[in-house]
């Protein structure tokens, strides 16, 4: 069984959300014996932003079936017409952002730790969501609309915010960061979605302490994997 | 009067949100006689991501006072511990945030081309608005609660999305790009908000065609500056 753990939150070692994640994994860990994890931290090493080479090139690729498979992306700058550094560049990006998607589409769980910063997840972490629009990977259109092909996966989110946001909290309309991951995850099919969540993290120590150890013990008793 | 003009698009000359925000800056240009333009392009150049380094650098200029003057910001690595290259890149970076800030403090409108991109605005246009997290700038605690600091600006939101997002719509719940936008723009005290939309530009050249005429005209009928 395949785990992805993946952090981005900014705070390091004060992080609410990393400890959460780790303690996700630890139990997973714990409790299942065949689990294999891949670790990204996508602040320590950014996923690149869309640009418009890097689109062009996502699309040539898909169009091409050439994104099916990452170890097929060759760095081919030899003769390449125009600037061989931004080719280099460009060809790194797309084997970045390939190697995103792939590592996604292998896993059978996802523990992904997910802050909000200004009522919406970090930019990293849309960076990241970004690599999985990829038609006929992760989502494919039908004559009855838009099906999702990640069916098959659990996702478990480790959330943090500063404040209380959950229903029916006046403010629960500025959540752009839960309830975002529930749409774009809910668009590629995944159904099976796990928050949680240390909120009113920034409301006094004692708040804090509060908010983590309740959500540690929500951690201990999340169905093994 | 000063206008800020941002565009967050990666799709170039295709772009539809960079043609609206193009035609937006030029009706008021015409309409008004004193205005003054601050453009940006954060595809070309993006903003930096927040991350642990940046955060602590904002956090300690913010309470010492130091980002109210963006000339103020030396970049000093002469005699810095550490790293040099990392000390600089630091600086620059902070630099970069404290400008986007300034220009977005001295502005009277805001001209903002907001593509949504999987549900979401686009992750430079997140890293964008992260700049203006900033306490005692734009916004400030009191006894009663938060207090947005920006009541007296103008935004003009040029929206383009591949599908129809607008209430009653059954995908109403998906637009996690407009309604973060009043969200946070609301919380730091901006009530002026005005979105330019083009919908279903992904359904087809004819909805496209149909979608960006009809925004023209909207921009033709906005309240001159």
């Amino acid at each position: 069984m395949q785990l992805l753990h993946i952090d981005s939150s900014i705070s390091g070692e004060q992080s609410v959300s990393r400890q959460l994640t780790a303690s996700i994994v630890a139990h997973l860990k714990h409790t299942t014996s065949d689990l294999e994890i891949t670790y990204r931290d996508i602040v320590a090493v950014p996923v690149p932003h869309l640009s418009p080479a890097l689109q062009k090139r996502k699309l040539e690729a898909l169009s091409e079936g050439e994104a099916l498979n990452t170890e097929a992306i060759q760095i081919q700058v030899a003769g390449a017409p125009g600037d061989h550094a931004a080719t280099l560049q460009l060809e790194q990006d797309f084997a970045t952002i390939n190697a995103v998607l792939h590592e996604f589409l292998a896993a059978d769980i996802i523990v992904l730790g997910a802050p909000m910063y200004n009522f919406a997840i970090p930019s990293q972490l849309k960076a990241w969501i970004d690599c999985f629009a990829a038609p006929g990977q992760t989502f494919r259109y039908t004559k009855q609309g838009i099906e999702g092909l990640c069916g098959d996966k659990r996702i478990i989110v480790a959330s943090s915010r500063g404040g209380f946001y959950t229903a029916p909290s006046p403010i629960a309309e500025f959540d752009h960061q839960e309830r975002y991951l529930a749409s774009f995850f809910g668009f590629i099919g995944i159904s099976d979605i796990t928050f949680v969540r240390a909120e009113g993290i920034n409301l006094g120590d004692e708040q804090r302490q509060r908010s983590i150890s309740a959500a540690l013990a929500e951690v201990a008793s999340l169905r093994v994997a």
